[in-house]
């Protein structure tokens, strides 16, 4: 299997890219696993160059153009063919790579993929996923924003993609769905949210466990949550702040603590992003995952090893087969 | 001035109703402020009978019936005229009360409230605020859940009750408004948000600040937040989980740490709804403020001092000229 990465997305690119692929590559030894790393040759030999012992399966893939925040991310299919994105993507479509990850653009990722990989049959909105920590396991949130003004098929194609993803690509082997809303009885919330917990709950082919409300998503009672992108763009956002707002609160505590063996470590790492692995966008003919433009290294190997479970799991054909039973 | 409060309301009362009734009192010592206490006139004299030194200004009103959680809320107003809630806020409209305070069903409280004291001319939707704790002074959303489906005018008029209230009741000089929305820029988010912004932007009297996106509602950077209902909903939800939820992931440090002299009790302080005093009504002829039901003493006490604050600044006079500056 070969991974297409951007090794041109982050901040301070390539340097997280080179060195999460080379962590990913020394986790997965033995795996059938390699890593093109898409980008400015130049700079991601001379940082292949700072380490002694690179593992095989890294080979560069030059693109010369690179996308920057100004880009107008619907255009840089047609503006910028030569861009770490763009040429990564097209390696995915061709078949030279069986997935594409970057920590560039969101837009232009999201845009780029939709263009390159296409949507699969039956669905009209493919939606961004975002993993939320829970007091259980993660769950996954979509839309995360990519599709404002949803209707409620769209919420229903969601819940399919989401099935398929947690199952393929987490481990769930009966992934339970939640409706986003403000009341857990039927007919609570807006006309999208009412008119869709009625398609849902007749839906075949998913485990449809009713509303959920704000205060349940951290319980972790279900493994995905549909949603239309406003809301859930906003709530994903809140979310990311609010745990560095509470930590930050502790934080005089946390120092005085430091000394008296106090073990936050743990903490942290269940709020820390990183670990997680990237948003990966659904319902495409292919794999297309995003990471944070400030991703370290960790969050970079995380989202390939992601990318690398979607390929073996078969994710692309699941959804298809998933979409197509009749409902 | 007299505050007319829900003895019936909390899910253990009217034990926390008194028991805030007097803090309140002991804490106003030597204000012109008296509380009538609405409810079981034998339960809560029982009640007052377990202090041996109840502050002069406490009275009772005897309301015979309660509102409970099956009532549908909107007919709470016809089914159950002499319930504490319908009984406190007549006395409020007729003027043997100048505010409302209640931890009874919100549901009941704010329907019998629209009822009872009406929208103010201006007003089509009248929001419920609630505050919100962030890494500068809190800050007040509105609409968190009366108004699902909200046109863009009506965000408008949330900032303009938002505006007044964060001046009269909390103090702000010069409120900032901000919008939420799923991106910085304006032309960003859904129908609602696009067309609000625009309104907002060259709405007179009030200082709105753009949009505002979920990663920055902790930063403190408005006083007011406007927004749907069914979003302000999840999110207020939301946050008043989560807290608990990383508090949760705390707990074995901070019991471990206990012994060693971490200091927690700030964080937590920052974080207990409790200290916030209950969420208002706005836009109504008449002060209503609704209390979580699980409160304890001091948010009804700090509830009391709220609707105290907003009677003594004038509130619904300021709200309703405020309305009334041609846009």
């Amino acid at each position: 299997m070969r991974i297409a990465l951007d090794a041109m997305g982050t901040d301070t690119a390539p340097g997280p890219e080179v060195a999460g692929a080379i962590q990913a590559l020394r986790a997965y030894e033995g795996d059938d696993v390699e890593i093109i790393l898409v980008g400015d040759e130049v700079l991601i030999e001379a940082e292949l160059a700072k380490y002694s012992d690179v593992p095989e399966g890294i080979s560069v893939h030059h693109a010369p153009d690179r996308v920057t925040p100004g880009d107008p991310p619907a255009s840089v299919i047609r503006r910028k063919p030569e861009s770490s994105i763009v040429v990564g993507l097209r390696l995915h479509k061709q078949g030279e790579a069986n997935a594409f990850v970057s920590a560039g653009s969101t837009g232009a990722v999201m845009a780029s993929s939709l263009f390159t990989l296409r949507p699969l049959p039956g669905v009209d909105r493919p939606p961004v996923g975002a993993l939320l920590p829970t007091a259980r396991e993660l769950c996954l949130l979509l839309d995360a924003g990519a599709n404002i003004g949803c209707k409620p098929q769209h919420l229903v194609q969601f819940a399919h993609l989401g099935s398929v993803y947690t199952r393929d690509a987490m481990g769930r082997p009966d992934p339970r769905v939640g409706l986003l809303n403000i009341g857990e009885e039927p007919g609570k919330g807006d006309e999208l949210t009412v008119e869709a917990y009625e398609l849902l709950k007749s839906e075949k082919g998913i485990n449809f466990i009713g509303n959920i409300e704000g205060r349940d998503i951290v319980r972790g009672e279900c493994d995905v949550i549909v949603c239309d992108g406003f809301v859930g763009n906003i709530l994903l956002k809140f979310y990311e702040s609010v745990a560095g707002y509470i930590v930050d609160l502790l934080r005089t505590e946390l120092e005085a603590a430091e000394d008296s063996g106090v073990d936050l470590e743990h903490v942290f790492r269940v709020l820390d992003y990183a670990e997680y692995g990237g948003a990966p966008l659904l319902g495409l003919g292919g794999v297309s995952i995003i990471c944070h433009g400030g991703s370290p290294p960790k969050a970079i190997h995380n989202a390939l090893a992601v990318a690398a479970r979607a390929v073996r799991s078969g994710l692309v054909r699941h959804s298809e087969e998933d979409l197509r039973i009749p409902s």
